[in-house]
């Protein structure tokens, strides 16, 4: 598969973090001789918090996780890509607790502290005697400096593996994160993401992690869109493994975590960015700037909106500055807005102004910002003050070249 | 541009309907020497009734008509196509005044008797002049047997022209019902549809017209979806001329119309369908029936989830039965389903009951279903008794073509 041109030049490097190790194997789940399955292992005393997908049809890895570490102590991850595990019914949930009470058995832990997550084709089963039969040999292979073939592992149709890190300080303590992601299609807003995966050496328990998490899925993970199409597996999880042995936060609002909040919101954007730019079959990304709405919540349905628009979306992929295409967009989004008040921009080039065309608009200058390959399109939709970055790519014949072949 | 595969063989011949004339002309609004704007004119005591988009960013003519022909009465409609006057702001408005009042003055009647429709691009002026410069011609040119030229001049991206009629009786009076329509992209949920326009020879009024082509519009064109957006011009227009001089029903339940109804409704659906069947790069025409809903809304938004799919709408193009995007799209719906009760059909292959995938599935059948050009696919949803029929088509590399090149 050809790398997606937005792929980073250099991978960054995932040094090892005190209370994880991890790895990945060939567990054969779909193809032969690809990295399909992924561990992370956990010292005792790492808290883990989640967001997990709304969908009504969620998969049985989703199911176990919302109900699994439910006081928050977790001791390891198991992840494999090339099958779902959703719709499975009866069977999968059997499949999640046969391939958890594996891993707790091989830990020395209680399967309630093993998360798992699944990645690929829906419907099927998983092939569990293959992947019993690996896992003895992955909780072997794991290591402090797992995180390349980790994020490897779990890609489906990505391009390339997604790869963030951070550091700062909590109370003059020096503490690490790392992320992992994979996502390149099934992108959409209202849900968590495809899968994201974030360690911290930092001492954090569940209840501080989860609104955090929370809050800013919304501005990262559930800002982008790539297809509009919600997954039965999106999940992302947080681990504090505690190893740094940084001081204890009383509540969420402690100012002690005001650095660890802007490099998490941070590093969660970069993974967020780095799934729209594997985006199936993506020649341009976009950043599209709503200003002027009712609320925050608002300014971001009507970039969602906008982003995914096909219509929108193949004018893009043209280069073709159809302006008219995200005004209609707008006007489809069902937030309140004011039709004779959008001021649109594309690049720099002011196109309309109460509710019509300028008559400065020069379709030259938004053509040339068109060829580029990463965009920004700016709408201000003219009633209050709430505002959203959103972030999606093109639709080209390549989008539907993949989904039409991915199982074969 | 290549004709659909699902073009009718024959097209129906629309025969002259007592209390209207109609043609059309090449206005030259985009495109030179092709048909773009057509004209109906009814005799007097023609009533009208219409449905518009519910885009917040409706266009100028959309404006018009929601305010125009309050009394019900209707002397002339006037349609273009190639360009939307959308998003053309007080101009926009003056020159849906300027049009109106024109054909008022041709015809001898007032500029609110007059409704006006537009399709085509965007954001561009309307090119006034040749518009007001054809008129005259175009009015002396209308005749009783335009229909076939009527629908032709309607079209943009269409590949062929919709028509359709019907005749039933209201208490012993015999009385035909033709209609017209226009769309090919922008189709989708939630607006009235592209461009219908209906007319009739009964003798009805705008207050019974107007609840009937409400109910029906939701199970027809409203059941279709060709590309999930929604246009900033789309209306469906119903014309009483009272030409067959039928008895007037006393009110919209009155028994003497159930024959115009079962009609009406019929007419509905098959304009509709053939906007489906001339979906942008449609190769596949595919019905979703879903039941077993909490009502029959349920079961629409369900089924337009699956039908707007960008990965089912993939899937289908490769005829590939991946079943599992059928249930990801129901568990995205956000309607109450049952996931432990989702009984899914390919054709007459029964794939999922009790929440997995039936041990009797076979790939090999549902595959044989899906390399058809006209597919079935029945969900039931597990929870109740609403149950709607949606229309939907594949989406290949062919959408993408023709909406990067639409406006070069």
């Amino acid at each position: 598969m050809t790398t997606s041109p937005f792929a980073p030049k250099n991978l960054p490097t995932l040094t090892s973090l005190r209370g994880v190790s991890l790895g990945a194997v060939r567990a054969g789940i779909r193809h032969a001789n690809r990295l399909d399955m992924m561990m992370m292992r956990f010292d005792a005393g790492a808290h883990v918090a989640g967001v997990y997908t709304r969908s009504l049809t969620a998969a049985a890895p989703i199911l176990w996780c919302r109900s699994a570490c439910d006081d928050g102590e977790i001791r390891a991850l198991l992840v494999n890509s090339g099958n779902a595990n959703a719709y499975t019914g009866t069977q999968g949930m059997e499949d999640v607790r046969t391939l958890t009470a594996q891993v707790a058995s091989e830990i020395g832990c209680d399967a309630s502290q093993v998360m798992i997550c699944s990645t690929g084709v829906i419907g099927e089963f998983l092939p569990v005697p293959s992947m019993m039969s690996a896992i003895p040999q992955l909780h072997h292979h794991i290591h402090a400096d797992g995180w390349d073939e980790a994020a490897r592992a779990i890609m489906t149709t990505d391009t390339f593996p997604k790869m963030a890190t951070r550091t700062c300080m909590i109370a003059g303590t020096k503490v690490t994160i790392h992320g992992i992601a994979k996502g390149s299609g099934m992108i959409a807003p209202d849900m968590a993401t495809m899968l994201g995966f974030i360690v911290t050496d930092a001492s954090l328990p569940a209840a501080i992690m989860k609104p955090l998490l929370a809050r800013y899925t919304v501005k990262t993970f559930n800002s982008i869109t790539v297809d509009s199409d919600t997954s039965t597996n999106d999940a992302v999880l947080m681990v504090a493994t505690g190893g740094s042995r940084s001081p204890a936060p009383h509540s969420a609002g402690d100012p002690i975590l005001d650095e660890l909040k802007e490099a998490l919101y941070d590093l969660m954007k970069e993974l967020a960015l780095l799934i729209v730019k594997d985006g199936e079959g993506a020649r341009k990304f976009i950043t599209y700037r709503i200003t002027g709405a009712e609320d925050d919540e608002s300014a971001r349905i009507i970039g969602l909106a906008i982003a995914n628009s096909p219509l929108v979306k193949t004018a893009l992929a043209a280069s073709d500055p159809n302006w008219g295409r995200i005004i209609a967009a707008v006007g489809k989004a069902g937030r309140w807005i004011n039709p004779d008040q959008i001021t649109l921009y594309i690049g720099d080039e002011l196109i309309t102004h109460g509710g019509a065309v300028v008559a400065t608009y020069n379709e030259a200058t938004a053509k040339a910002h068109m060829l580029q390959s990463e965009l920004l399109i700016r709408v201000d939709v003219g009633v209050g003050e709430g505002c959203a970055d959103v972030w999606g790519c093109d639709l080209t014949e390549r989008y539907i070249e993949i989904n039409a072949n991915y199982r074969s």
